[in-house]
């Protein structure tokens, strides 16, 4: 396995780790938490490559995507009880998850013949999708619409992808640098408490 | 521009208009709001497109789509003190953007070779699909689903489509006369308030 | 028509039940009692045929699926009053159908190349993604993620399928073992009153 499927199966462990927590919080059944782990962890790769008419989505082609998720959904469920130790790690591989999953989203939203907006919008969706669908199946306002700065990273390195691919740069390096600017920024924006501002009426 | 991407890109700026408004409403912050602009703007032709196996999605294969919904978004972010001094135009504007996304959705899917009643179920998803998701992603049971005359004229509209293709009338003159009578139908609905019935238990 | 055909309308048409109830006892206008019922019944099958690229979906190639579920829906809008003389039977049918969606929907996957977690998965998918939308649609959070043992029998009919290709048993004979295993484990737990466990916290 290369470098960069094992980051990114390591980026499914981590989005599973948070939809798996959020199903014990809200006291799903075990299917539940599994349920809400492989939405989490795979639902924005999954839309990305529907939209993309990439069928079937790359992460029902390979097992190993499920198979990590769901050992992740797994894992949470026999430990909930020890979860509030892990959150500070948490945090950070859901960091660097994103900022793979925007990189990857975009470069094949572009490699598809996508536009610079719909790339962006795509890239944005592969990262956040798999939280917003989390959120919608226990009734909460997704997250990500609301607070928190998860957004502007991903918009970012979305469009570090978009501007190295206008520019001729090569792929693998501009998504490496558009990864880590994603995860610095959300790393701090986590750190410094930073928000998006909601409008005044 | 022909006139109809005109009319086209019209209904999806106020689509998004509404999108936006009930993100501000339910203290969204600004990607939140821009989210919903274009998940209601866009998500019933994106839905339609995805269902016919047309991928990319028209709206993700043009660039323009996005920046009017994103373009409404911000407006809406940076106007929301003055949003209730438009509400009268917007919902004339909303019926028409509703007759023209109905009767396009209605003939691609029967160009698509579905039948009559998938052609018209089809048809009120590309004019209703967005709203829903809109609804849905704020947590609010779908309005389309509970009152307000909003799918009936969405379903004669895919019908008179449905009917004219069936007898061999030419298509444009045929989307237009569905345009007008969903328009004309929806309006009547607000200004009348009429409602649908909901069954006695 | 064929008797799978026959039973597999059958389970549409029990499905559909169940999402026009849920709108029924939610207060949703006439539109919205059709909507749920065909999104419950159709929602699962839908799912499948989009994440396996086979678009157009089965269920809105044939206009028959949609007739049926919009027939159960007109007729639990009528007959709202009396919905709880049904609710035994109903409960039956619907396990009959939650088998046959299971057996179809993992012999697909199967068909379409997925590895053994994958077609799992998906087969799970076509027998609950209906109900599971359904509640999305009413803000309620899934009641398969919650409780009742309506997810095991699926997995364990999913398994069934998946072995019985492993080994090279004949797709029929599996797919009817597999229907009968997930109806008589949901019918038991139903009468049983099993429960999926919850995580301690």
């Amino acid at each position: 396995m290369s470098v960069l499927v094992v980051l990114e199966l390591l980026g499914v462990f981590v989005f599973a780790l948070s939809g798996a927590s959020l199903a014990v919080e809200k006291q799903l059944d075990l299917f539940g938490v599994l349920v809400l782990a492989a939405v989490t962890a795979l639902g924005g790769g999954l839309l990305r490559d529907v939209l993309l008419g990439d069928t079937p989505p790359v992460v029902l082609r390979e097992s190993r995507y499920l198979v990590v998720a769901l050992v992740a959904g797994i894992s949470v469920f026999l430990g909930a009880a020890q979860l509030e130790h892990i959150a500070a790690p948490v945090r950070v591989f859901d960091a660097a998850g994103l900022g793979l999953f925007v990189a990857t989203g975009t470069a094949k939203a572009l490699q598809a013949g996508l536009g610079a907006v719909p790339a962006i919008t795509l890239g944005c969706l592969t990262g956040i999708g798999g939280g917003i669908a989390r959120d919608v199946l226990v009734g909460v306002v997704p997250v990500v619409l609301r607070r928190e700065l998860y957004a502007v990273p991903a918009v970012l390195g979305a469009a570090v992808v978009t501007l190295g691919d206008g520019v001729g740069a090569p792929g693998a390096a501009t998504a490496a640098v558009a990864a880590v600017v994603v995860f610095t920024i959300r790393v701090l924006g986590v750190w410094r408490d930073w928000h998006f501002p909601v409008a005044r009426r």
